[in-house]
């Protein structure tokens, strides 16, 4: 059994074995994996579709249709019921880092993007607010949650706020900061080495100063006692976002830091992402 | 820089660089690194030697004399010392794991043991008790530390009691486990898979369960959730020792497991080493 923790398909472990089984995540194409066999996870489609019903008041007529690998086989399903109530419904083909048709990472919103100007809203089948908060920010239209397990739905506008609020005072709390640490993964599907050279190349441009650092594991314990004032995180594009309290210094993403270098406008924040075109 | 933690040099990381730069440690003469130049750390001797000399009340009239790598181009000069004061100064030859002459690892007591029979007590030159506290378990004769930094001299005995009064409480408290968590280390000087399938092996052998579980960072946070009742570590053989009190569950060397199998007497204790002959 492989111990160390897994943050998706961007993160299969190095394993002396002749084959790594791979619970639960769906491939991403454009990776190339040494002896992986990626074990399908999909969830039985529950008997009632109330929770999908639960969303209706708060869907607009034409819907964008989202979800993660183990519900991918619903969407058809859950299509062909919303037309039946009057909507029209689109879902998004993906790039080349996403398995599946409607299928949203944390790190790649390409589903969702590929019919925004089709729809006035999205609807996500899903437990979490991880992989639709992306999708709320980018897209600037309601994201709706049809929760199979809690049998509910809800909206994610006030999420999104509060996130953008503490994204702002990260911003804020980064802005004098003379030297940056910025972060590169050694993930298979998370190393942006070139990114974080322009990164630097960009910081030393404004007159800060920046350092690379390379890790696997990026983890608030192990950043600690470095001689920089604020990290850029170039790995997972999460990280920033769902575990910024646990750091004793701002983590930025890449578009924030741009904000901080005065490169790019506040009105212009977009969440990062690891697109494969 | 890398910031995944180094716990040695058993613990060089995978870099997509043309040369890694190591500081600090002395290579392993038995591992084959890949591209690593290990840059030579090395303290200037004192002025004084009066760190030394408050050993002297401490120490036998025949000492082996230990240390680490930073200090090891003092100990010609200090055996010069002690000599004529009047002891009788031994520095045993290195395994295939130790670069150096009476250097000590926290895994690899092969330098105090090789002159075991020719002294009565060793007199370590460092600043903590992490590497001479094996050598005070498994020599069972006095270890003195003299502290370059604080410039005092120690005995090392009440500490060895405290740790061995821990360790038999964590064999106590293994010896109804049912179901083991045998950990194995990816780290280049750390990995045992072999030993792990024995333990295994005769965990079944005596009715207990026992899972494989491989990892490269062994930390507490990361071993929560599964469901074993005990650890055993074949990773650094020292994180049971030092670590211990931040697991849930007790963790446990190789020769412990012997113990709580009832395959190996408490009087038998001894500290886990990988040695390589």
């Amino acid at each position: 059994m492989s111990a160390d923790p897994s943050f998706g398909a961007c993160d299969v472990p190095d394993m002396p074995v002749d084959l790594v089984i791979h619970l639960g995540h769906a491939p991403m194409p454009h990776l190339r994996y040494d002896r992986v066999f990626f074990y399908d996870m999909r969830v039985p489609l529950p008997a009632s579709l109330e929770f999908v019903d639960a969303a209706g008041s708060l869907l607009p007529k034409r819907v964008g249709l989202l979800t993660t690998t183990q519900f991918r086989e619903w969407l058809p399903i859950i299509k062909e019921h919303l037309e039946r109530k009057g909507h029209e419904v689109h879902i998004g083909e993906p790039d080349r880092r996403v398995a599946y048709a409607g299928q949203l990472l944390g790190c790649d919103y390409q589903t969702a993007t590929a019919v925004e100007r089709d729809v006035d809203g999205y609807l996500y089948i899903g437990t979490g607010d991880f992989h639709p908060l992306g999708v709320a920010i980018l897209a600037k239209k309601p994201v709706i949650i049809a929760d199979p397990e809690r049998g509910t739905a809800r909206d994610l506008g006030s999420v999104k706020d509060r996130l953008l609020r503490q994204r702002h005072a990260a911003i804020t709390r980064a802005r004098d900061a003379k030297a940056f640490g910025v972060i590169v993964s050694k993930k298979i599907g998370q190393i942006r080495t070139d990114l974080a050279r322009d990164l630097k190349a960009l910081a030393e441009e404004h007159g800060r100063e920046a350092h690379i650092f390379l890790m696997d594991l990026v983890s608030p314990d192990l950043l600690e006692g470095y001689r920089v004032d604020a990290w850029v995180n170039t790995a997972c594009p999460r990280i920033a976002i769902e575990d910024a309290l646990m750091y004793s210094k701002p983590i930025l993403t890449p578009p924030e830091f741009e904000i901080v270098l005065g490169v790019r406008e506040w009105s212009d924040y977009v969440l990062d992402e690891i697109r494969v075109a």
